[in-house]
């Protein structure tokens, strides 16, 4: 197969970044068609070399020029988009987190599996540096058998209530919290247990919609491993992504919180700047997911982050969000 | 009050060192008299100047020329002492944790404000610079108000089987998590709720005796914030004790992991040491929480830290040991 | 003016790099033709999609459709394809060194001045994030009137003793050198006086032809400022550049070292990986300058870096050899 | 020998911090008396515990129950004091710079050698831990053969006008480059030339007095290898003493710039504290300095540092001190 003609569906914030990398940075991607309900985002789709523009995505996915669609939509949207594109035959790559919904999360991986299409989920974390250098330690056996594994997430500011609306987002612990559920999932194994606490303690206005602004969830891993995540949405000091795994002879840390490699120094004290969002940090993470889409589909080989993983980092994320309502341990295998 | 006539009970590992900073670090201080059932440990005190050794501590209180009794002896052994070292009106300090029995506990709290005499409740962190610093920077409002307590403890070995005994110990969240918690209380304020997990996953042997050697605790704070604490035998990089507060402004973290400042990097990698052991990270927090309890009976102040602080960091991880057994989140108040 | 037809001249290690950007990261360039004397490169340069290839560098600079030339060849033959490319009336991006010969570089600076061509001095540190922000700093007068200049390059093996000969590099001080003489003069203003010691150190075998690995080079600013660099070839543990700027009033720092953001600790030590080579360092910085040569072309506005950058970098350069060379410090004015 | 019977010279800043090490910190240490020419440093020595106070050194030299003599006086009265002290047959320690002139130390050098007391050269930066460690790493060949140092020495602020004055402290590369010359001889070996520059840059006063806030020291060692070493008085920003030796399979840095192990991030960055001053960053190896003289004595071993050492930094000093005012290398040779 020689370059892939790219879909895009959704061209919002991360949208617009991904068709600026599928145009720019990936030698064989050719973004040739985009979509988006918002027609104001046909410019920005234009100015990057879109030659088709299509205001409803069916008929992207109809276009038989596409072979793959990659689809950056809201995520109540996922489940009807990634149907269609998979009945049509076409590849298909998800942005996180899969659905809100573990029904619909299920009848996606079961249309996947009836069609057969190949099949990339979202989660770009696993494509960082830092994190895949973490991984090859931990399977070379660096640290010894991994027993402890601990995160932080901590967005800088707060997104618009509608946004966080919970109705859409499922609450922190599944928009925040999927992609370290995910990353513990890859490291350390499934997870068999949640428990967790949360509270509104920076922004008093998130009581309206119903989420919360920080949490803190435990894991227990099915082998027997423990786990613990905090996630805030009042990081104002940067945007800051921690991760650890400790083991029986040692531990690997990744965290990032420069932007440039400056240090300054006056009587004041010594200040450095802080990664201010998420492009800034996992930028070259996203090209490199993007990448490994259009590489794998190319040489026919599997997906490397398949859509039982996204199924099952949702699985966790809703157990904890119960777990967080109902005060008590929550059994993921309760989730169904 | 001229220089305070103190008499050491306990001559053990932790013992020997407190009579090495009551004999030389501190100039107000006179170490008289210390008292150990080991007879061995004779030798250790009278190398550091002791002039007055008593096999039996009973006989040490008794001196009429002691002041003060220092405390260092194997948990179990406290409520004995310090309950006759009151009645015999001399001024006290107590090694954390105060007792693994709460009615215990209660009675020596009892027994201290029957008699007036002036108690200091050992839990040294309070005294280390760094924590000090940090407790500082969240009064003068640096990182707004703080909303999520974050603390690791890493010991770098396991003790002893008979030391880890939860009969003598207490169990891991006693006996080491008592320090962090004691921490979040002088950080955050009182503790309403915790849950916890734990397991035997680096030293199977530790199953002989009933205790664990990972745990993560869920705390809830009576304020409604939020806390984990994650706790470790098997820090085996070195003595990792690390302390971090999220506030709404910003973040304000203790740590500390080098012994010497140097760096070494060659192709194999770019390495530093670690502080490799608790008197390596603490013994100045040891001398200046001597220091001040010294000064403080002196001067006829406040002890710095009551025996209420005993007691009250012994029922939060007496409810995550239950939270842990039982996996429930258990009330603080249910501890009684 | 619309895309910038670009003709690459110099298909080596740095000149395929420099197709790879052209090519694919920086949106309004075209990377139309390409030129080298090695005809093995021409297979690189199709890959990128290069579609004509001349096998002389005058056939390329003759071609009517080229906007632009990129010229990155030995530093030997900088001069005559400068000057073939002025006469032709190309804008032109040369890389560093101008020339290691003051007459050769002088001449060049003669015809760009005469042709009134659009000519770039390739320093990508000037636009590497670290460097910008840290001129930044000292323009806001944050480190207060900046007094002393204190520089680190290593490189982290030796290149080929071919490489090295002095008559095609120019020796340490011009070949490595160059770079922090060009960010001295950009941070600090030009110099008056250098001194140097050198050697042979590390590879003996560099004796042979003539070169050293080694030195520390003194620097004296017109303003009275105060400056030192020290170069080596056996920066073995990895790619370190450094640069400090002490002012009045605080430092500012620029280094990094860390290729990912992991750390491993264990029983061994606490070790984190360094960055490997230039380009995983200065990379980004290569894309911007090249973005920025095509910006400024196509805008029309002056160059960012001028050839009289090149010539007053040099001259610095050679100052110190001399001084090296002949063991006293030597006035910049006197290397006519 | 038992405890050793210690007679202090010189009650100022660092007299009256030595005293209180004497007294407090090192057992075998008995401080028994005290001189110095300001009669109100007399309170302070006997709140320390001093019982016998001579307004004249002499007096205290004199006094048959005086082992050692402890000289922490200006450097200009170290020959008289130490001359006396040595003709008393009296176990000597000096503090930095033996002194300004070279005849003078020489003269030192020889009543040590003639009346063979023990004498211990005061440099306590080979007593920090950071130093000791680095002088292991390379002793142990951890980065091969070292073939670079570099030190940077910074104080935070400028000593008073009558302080500099050169007639006094010898000028800035004597004063305070004293200290990197000796740890540059200790892990490189002897030196052979240096060459210097040097300006008023901060404080425009200091001119008034004809000393230099700010130098480059270039060193040749005998060994061939090179050196660097920068000073300033304008490090506003604390004490920040840092020294790196290249080898030919690595590099190990000494560098410390924290005061306490905590970490504040806001949105307006990120900051930590720096080392204040001396006492903060070297109080440790102050105390190991005068423990290793205390013991060495008592247990007649060699002193650690001896008089020749003192002899030939100061010749180093001298050295590049009159490079700097020729604006010429230096033979170290040059200077007798």
């Amino acid at each position: 197969m020689s370059k892939i003609n790219v879909g895009l569906v959704g061209v919002g914030r991360l949208g617009a970044l991904y068709a600026r990398y599928l145009a720019y940075q990936i030698p064989n991607s050719n973004l040739l068609a985009a979509s988006d309900i918002d027609p104001a985002t046909e410019t920005i789709a234009k100015e990057l070399g879109v030659t088709k523009w299509y205001p409803n995505y069916q008929d992207l996915i109809d276009d038989k020029q596409i072979d793959a669609v990659v689809i950056v939509t809201p995520t109540s949207t996922h489940h009807d988009i990634v149907a269609a594109a998979a009945r049509a035959g076409k590849a298909i790559f998800c942005e996180k987190p899969l659905s809100i919904s573990l029904d619909e999360a299920r009848a996606m991986e079961r249309v996947v599996a009836e069609t057969g299409v190949f099949f990339h989920m979202g989660f770009m974390r696993r494509f960082d540096r830092g994190f895949r250098a973490a991984k090859q330690k931990i399977e070379q056996g660096v640290i010894g058998k991994a027993v402890v594994f601990r995160a932080s997430s901590r967005d800088p500011f707060r997104p618009s209530l509608e946004y966080l609306d919970p109705r859409h987002s499922g609450g922190l612990m599944i928009d925040m919290g999927i992609h370290d559920i995910d990353i513990a999932r890859w490291l350390m194994g499934d997870v068999s247990q949640a428990y967790a606490t949360g509270a509104v303690l920076a922004y008093p206005e998130i009581n309206e919609v119903g989420d919360i602004d920080n949490a803190v969830i435990n894991l227990t891993f099915e082998n027997g491993s423990l786990g613990v995540i905090d996630l805030t949405r009042n990081g104002v000091y940067g945007y800051d992504i921690r991760t650890e795994v400790l083991g029986t002879q040692g531990t690997v840390k990744v965290g990032y919180l420069r932007e440039t490699p400056i240090v300054v120094m006056t009587k004041e004290g010594v200040t450095h700047d802080t990664v201010p969002w998420f492009m800034e940090r996992f930028g070259e993470a996203y090209v490199a997911q993007l990448q490994n889409f259009i590489e794998h589909l190319q040489k026919q080989k599997e997906p490397s982050i398949k859509c039982a993983d996204g199924v099952a980092a949702l699985q966790v994320a809703i157990a904890a969000t119960r777990a967080f309502k109902e005060n008590r341990p929550v059994s993921v295998s309760e989730i169904v």
